[in-house]
């Protein structure tokens, strides 16, 4: 297969949803995940790609998954437990497994909480990488319930006034049903940028924004300003001193710094683990919890109110220069439409990793025409 | 009485905490409310003082209660009740009352609540002003739970993209309990500033900050601006044009845009009522919620982490012309020290408001000496 193999000539190609989805499940399974698990964990991965969130998908994420299980600091056969619960709420210990097909695991108990005493709430401690907060928390949509999902990943953002990272991006998803408007999903990092943003606009070729980084005494650096070249390990100088959302003090900077707070004490203080600036490197603590609509309103009432509520936003007419105003969600739900369609876009050197990949552990290539 | 007072020479004079929660109790039991409910809305208000969040204490709200009494907008018995309820959560029409002594009724419904079952959810529609949003977050700590408190004030904040307000400042409160540190209390609105900070910036004599406010078409302004005049009923003419947390999108707007709509949610949708841009202008909605830390984690093993926490925050070192890095909660602690012990500072012309006030509803002035 190998030999015949050509990358393609154009910088992105559309592979179909299922090939890819069936590639990434055998990729899972030949690192020692069990099948079903590795079925799991390639639908969270691929959902990524399908709603536009490249940056947590197959291009971005799989290698340093691949990797994990090699260097064994990912447990492909994770023995992971409750070791704590009430009606309402579990802490689990991941057992060093992803948080990719682990926080299903998670959100399910959350549900099924929900379901009896109208909220559930699971941390969970000794993780790995979480994947996209918000397909986890997207689950409870189905359920008509809200869902919501945060992790920890590590120190990477400076607090306000400070010169050393002490939170990591710390995102916070939130998902709400809907009647016929798509589903209200927010999914938002507490910094002001994602981590990969700055070697995103190296390769784009645009400058970093003003608000983004500081200098390495913790001056934020409000000008425009090249993106720097990227050091060995892929990441850049700037890597582990992006701003919190706010930017700067006058912005609000202590109200993203805060919300990174509160991110880590849901997810790390109240698993019993560390806060991540303390504890071991590779350790990655979650947050999901389940809202029962039900239980506070009527699902029918709330889900058609949602509808007018989502619509009278998009209505807002817009400033100069701006086409429509959004709602968060919206975008994703409009990207997905058209990959389910039209398939998934990859860059060709993620072809070429894919097929390398594939090669190496003999797994059938069906992704594009050899 | 009157007669022999004289308005204060200096800018602001201190009042002892004790004389100024009884002057307040006094009002509002002239104003019609129960004595016990009176004495909890002046303890609820005069914490704000207290902590130094005058924006919500009596020098900044009181008047507006006086005159939502008087015109008979704030319900001063209203009939409150449970109109949904399950294990872990409830709903409250609040048939107009006053959220600044009915949140603490909904928190101690939350807390035993969450004693139950781990976790309590009580939202609260049909409203009135809720103060400040950290007192009712607050009230978690002493029974070891994490404590949160939400509000939707009504559209003063513009949508990113967007020339019209949708969303009130939307505040999060967040408080989670130490063991010696002072608790963890964020409570910050979802706007880039509070309502009040315009009107602030003109009484200081200070410009407006790049990226607090949008011009009349919905354009972020960021340059330094002078602060307007006020209008006749003490508003700005940018007191609606209020820009998410973030600014603008490149600082990540759509984040602060994203939070106010999930507050929104939580707050009005989920309460049974429609968000505040389709709703009644009067009705204002709220949100409480309480967490058993104890369900999740040792409660002592938590309190030492969020001790450790807290400390590794504040001797983050700091960036130039910075003192010290802060943590949400730490300066508010502070203040209650300092003001505890030597009073709660006053502006002359709050000083004279109170006393024409308490001589118009005959009530005896302790305040300061005659």
């Amino acid at each position: 297969m190998l030999q015949q193999f050509k990358v393609p000539e154009t910088d992105a190609i559309r592979v179909p949803l299922a090939a890819l989805e069936t590639t990434v499940q055998r990729i899972f399974a030949h690192l020692g995940v069990g099948e079903n698990e590795a079925t799991l964990a390639a639908e969270v991965l691929v959902n990524a790609d399908l709603r536009g969130v490249d940056s947590h998908g197959v291009s971005n994420q799989l290698n340093s998954y691949i990797k994990g299980y090699g260097d064994g600091s990912i447990n492909p056969l994770p023995n992971w437990k409750i070791v704590r619960e009430s009606s309402g709420t579990a802490t689990i210990d991941c057992d060093r497994g992803l948080g990719l097909m682990l926080a299903p695991k998670a959100m399910d108990i959350a549900i099924s909480k929900a379901k009896e005493v109208g909220i559930g709430m699971v941390t969970m401690r000794q993780g790995r990488h979480l994947g996209m907060a918000a397909y986890h928390a997207m689950m409870a949509l189905k359920h008509d319930m809200i869902g919501i999902c945060m992790t920890a990943p590590g120190p990477l953002v400076l607090p306000t006034f400070g010169r050393k990272a002490r939170l990591g991006t710390n995102p916070i998803a939130f998902a709400a049903p809907t009647k016929h408007e798509p589903a209200f999903v927010l999914d938002m990092a507490t910094s002001v940028i994602a981590a990969n943003k700055i070697g995103l606009a190296r390769r784009l070729g645009t400058l970093m924004e003003p608000g983004w980084v500081a200098e390495a005494d913790g001056t934020p650096i409000m000008e425009p300003a090249d993106p720097p070249p990227p050091l060995p390990d892929s990441r850049s100088r700037y890597s582990d001193r992006i701003l919190p959302l706010g930017s700067t003090r006058e912005l609000g900077s202590h109200k993203g710094y805060g919300l990174g707070v509160m991110v880590e004490i849901f997810c790390a203080v109240l698993s019993g683990a560390q806060p991540s600036t303390l504890g071991e490197a590779d350790d990655i603590e979650h947050f999901v919890g389940a809202i029962n609509v039900d239980a506070f309103t009527p699902i029918e009432e709330f889900k058609v109110m949602m509808d007018n509520f989502m619509r009278v936003l998009k209505e807002t007419p817009p400033a100069p220069e701006h086409e429509r105003v959004l709602v968060a969600g919206q975008p994703e739900a409009e990207m997905e439409l058209d990959r389910r369609k039209n398939g998934i876009p990859l860059h060709r050197e993620v072809i070429k990793f894919l097929h390398d990949t594939c090669a190496e552990m003999r797994i059938e290539w069906t992704l594009t025409p050899n």
